[in-house]
């Protein structure tokens, strides 16, 4: 199928075929000239009313690693404390605040549409989870194995890392070389007849 | 910044620098097959244990087109109604089921994590959220253009659409090649330092 798609098929393997959820990593350095390409590049990905409510944190110093890896599900400790580098991904609660620039023919949706904060938290939560989605492409797009994760205490991570009370984790991404039995066997893939329906 | 990046810059182009969300398509038809080589590119890219709640739903009939227009608002009506091919995306609230053959070395998880709906319906929405943003970055590496949506009543989607109460629409996206005054300038985005903070 892939003569269909117009993207070259080195870039179909880099991204999505070749490309897999690393468990361990090499001791190869992650770069912040690495994570502004990245930035650089999945910031264009669009979102509702070009809102940008991604936050990403780089946990580079020992201290705050060690506040994370504590925070982790137990199954995602080990890995958390050797990647190369760990990202926390939140939304920003106050993501309206920018409107007014990020979205300037329509100032008024700062407050006309999201002056609420449950309206702009489901704006924003969705909106910043199609933004994680394109950040896990993005380091994929980098050369870098992605090992995004979901299981750790998100009330813990919020408090810890957002004392503000305006952030709310959605992922912790390790990121790094591949290292050695980096990834179990790739998992079953739903059918396309059981995903795609036509009326 | 882009000799960082392993992905070539063509497909950097093409699936974001250059890309953009369409609001005018020419007449060309989006086939089956494209849709079915954008799925099993984009079905590989990760999720919390391997779940996959995404559902697309391929409005092609007329009768369904006018059903699916009538519920956008008025700014969506239009390029929904004159796209060669639009999907409605939802999350499949009952994706627990499928956990024991995509996710086979945790069988459990289908009633001990997501037995209970609030608890699955978060997670469900959120990686499907990831998929949504996925089948954007799919869909232009077919060479098509996507035009995103969120504005639509989302309670008479989920009625009209699925009759069965178990799938909540995420998003709308029109799809085919862009037309004439396609879009409108790009807008702004925040700054790398406005987005990344180092701990």
């Amino acid at each position: 199928m892939t003569d269909v798609l117009a993207l070259d098929s080195a870039a179909q393997d880099l991204l999505f075929r070749e490309a897999r959820t690393a468990n361990t990593f090499t001791d190869e350095p992650v770069t912040d000239e690495q994570i502004q390409a990245i930035y650089d590049l999945v910031k264009y990905a669009p979102t509702s009313m070009n809102m940008q409510p991604l936050r990403v944190v780089l946990v580079r110093s020992a201290e705050a690693r060690e506040r994370l890896v504590d925070l982790m599900f137990d199954g995602n400790k080990e890995k958390t404390a050797k990647a190369p580098l760990v990202a926390i991904l939140a939304t920003d609660h106050e993501f309206h605040e920018e409107l007014p620039t990020q979205f300037p023919h329509f100032p008024q949706a700062k407050d006309a549409v999201f002056g609420e904060r449950p309206v702009r938290e489901a704006a924003g939560s969705f909106n910043a989870a199609l933004q994680v989605g394109y950040f896990i492409i993005g380091v994929r797009a980098a050369g870098l194995a992605a090992g995004p994760m979901t299981g750790f205490d998100a009330a813990g991570i919020n408090k810890e890392f957002f004392s503000d009370g305006e952030h709310g984790v959605l992922a912790v991404v390790n990121i790094g070389k591949p290292g050695e039995d980096a990834w179990y066997p790739r998992s079953p893939r739903l059918a396309y007849d059981e995903v795609v329906t036509t009326v």
